[in-house]
């Protein structure tokens, strides 16, 4: 198994019909969860916002197709009904029970084919490879692939579905990721762990700088693997984050090639994530990295205008692909052979690596170059 | 005359060859400025911020296809020569010579070129509609159109032209402005209301988010048509800015459609001109407009994260293309005719009036459409 149910206690089942999926995850234990800061919040991110506080889940019911955001209080009684759907065939209290969508905004659910839907998979929860990939791909929307990722702790494992591929930006949460772990840790844990991990891989994770109304990451412990040290089980979580969250960035609408941008000499490590970031999103940036254009100076044009202070004079910016390391400019100098550089490019991962020497702060940010094929994605969405 | 030379004191000339463009501006006169915010500033326009200082300019040298970017003390002392070809061929005293560049960053100037050029043209200085085109077409990069403005007040008169197209944003300065006026006003008076204009008009245009390098805008008044009222040169002076930054929108790289985004009932002006600008960045609500759909759940969901209060559910959102007026949303309840709001979205001017029922704010902000032609521009600019 390469995902969540390969965690000891997690069953999970999945169905896409056309545009319209759902899945359905059983696993109780201690759960955290983090969601969109966007003040456009959906009614089922409403829902979970409240039935997240006593810290305990067991089980989420997730569709695809429809986000059944802005739709008021019927939409907050839809996704009341829906997670009741999901309580009512796994024999649950219906407070228990979490509930996701993601989709398109401004329709209500179609209820009946969401409880359709989970009547005909509830039968088929299993504990298999084939059901942790029936739910990733249920809950896909612009998604091309599935996204799994399964991390070995010392005694304990954390393993992850999500989707996401328009509409990604680092203002939490920005994307479904439902997350699992056989370590037990206390709830206080969990949830700060939970917290800290977001912040380092989903909130750096841009594709259009959009943010979502919907999106949450929920992690689920079931504890059946005993307790753990506290910082091992914080690395395994975040290792396993970072590679849904470039899975993401991969697989952003109309993605060609992966970015990774790693931002070092920054005053804190925040300053270091917003210059990432300002950098991974920036449409000049992406573009050239699309027609893999070494334009190293709006890389760094954009890290000017991220609101960080450094000395333009004394940076420097190297380019990859994961194997060769190139300098384009060494401590303000341009240093940059442009036909090398260009040959760099040429591969699916692009990374940039900036030292501001400005201090101790850095952090790693990930995008996606911006394509003809994200325009015609974008441009045709509701019809 | 359409612009600048409708300003009596003012003479102009320019030349474009392939890429590269040089224009003569001769006016003298008190003079204001505002400069980019970017970090990284060229060193024309450090050099600028210096001769700005004094208040008074008679004359400014303008090159397109190479912006002296990061170019380091080689390139602030290339700035100085290129402006001393100007004070020589003009008879001027060096620090009252204005420069600026635009075009491609981490190159130096080709300074034989661009005296060559200056040369060449200063013969040609004259009031003429001939001479304002020729140097408005000058000072174009990737624009496909001369930008002109000249608007009439009680008395007196304020033109400008204006070029830029990518690398668009709302972080002063976003692109080179030239404008003159013959109201005489009290040094302070014109720096501050190219001041205020600049916030109301230049830095509510995005055309990608990215902010510039090199922008400036610059107000020369050749003080000939005697004193004039205070508000009314305001108002003046910000038509003239409007009617620039609404073709500099209209021309964004690879542009189909402008889009113009109105934004009242924000706790404040500044806070409309967030959400304003929220909007008009989005890539989603970008391509929406190319595809022409009237996806009102992505223009409220970038609302929802600018970072300003206030109750989704009381939201009120129109539709308008300049002659009819649509309402989408309506105090919270969506109210939306697709088929009307789709047809409304087909010309070549989309209007979003977004209500936020919240305060007396409002802001009017300006981008356009995100296209193929817009990766397709910048993914090979370099080249």
């Amino acid at each position: 198994m390469k995902s969540i149910c390969a965690i000891e206690g997690v069953t999970a089942a999945g169905i896409k019909e056309g545009k319209y999926g759902l899945a359905l995850i059983r696993a109780s234990g201690e759960t955290a969860g983090v969601f969109t800061r966007n003040l456009m919040k959906a009614p089922p991110i409403r829902l979970m916002e409240e039935r997240i506080r006593k810290g305990w889940m067991d089980a989420v019911i997730v569709n695809s197709g429809c986000a059944n955001a802005y739709t008021g209080s019927r939409g907050y009684q839809d996704a009341i009904t829906m997670a009741g759907f999901a309580a009512d065939v796994l024999e649950l209290p219906e407070e228990s029970v979490g509930v996701a969508s993601t989709g398109v905004i401004g329709r209500f659910l179609d209820l009946d084919r969401i409880r359709d839907q989970c009547t005909r998979i509830a039968p088929f929860l299993e504990r298999s490879e084939r059901a942790e990939e029936m739910a990733a791909r249920a809950i896909m929307t612009t998604d091309l692939s599935e996204k799994h990722s399964l991390v070995e702790g010392d005694g304990f494992l954390v393993g992850g579905i999500t989707k996401g591929s328009g509409m990604i930006a680092p203002n939490m949460a920005t994307m479904l990721a439902f997350i699992y772990t056989d370590a037990d840790l206390p709830l206080k844990e969990i949830r700060e762990s939970l917290k800290l991990a977001t912040e380092r891989t989903f909130n750096r994770v841009v594709v259009d700088g959009d943010t979502s109304t919907n999106d949450c990451a929920l992690l689920t412990s079931t504890g059946r693997a005993g307790r753990v040290d506290r910082s091992e089980f914080q690395e395994a979580l975040e290792r396993c984050c970072r590679q849904l969250a470039v899975q993401i960035a991969s697989d952003g609408e109309g993605a060609s090639k992966l970015l990774e941008v790693r931002v070092k000499g920054a005053p804190s490590e925040d300053q270091a994530a917003r210059v990432a970031r300002t950098i991974a999103e920036s449409p000049l940036v992406k573009t050239a990295i699309y027609g893999e254009d070494p334009n190293w100076g709006r890389v760094i044009a954009a890290a000017g205008r991220a609101g960080v202070e450094f000395d333009p004079d004394s940076v420097s910016l190297c380019l990859g692909n994961g194997r060769i390391m190139l300098e384009l400019v060494r401590r303000g100098e341009i240093v940059v052979d442009l036909p090398a550089a260009k040959a760099v490019m040429a591969g699916k991962t692009v990374i940039f690596e900036l030292d501001l020497d400005n201090g101790d702060g850095s952090a790693t940010g990930w995008g996606c170059d911006l394509t003809e094929k994200y325009v015609e994605i974008n441009g045709r969405y509701t019809t």
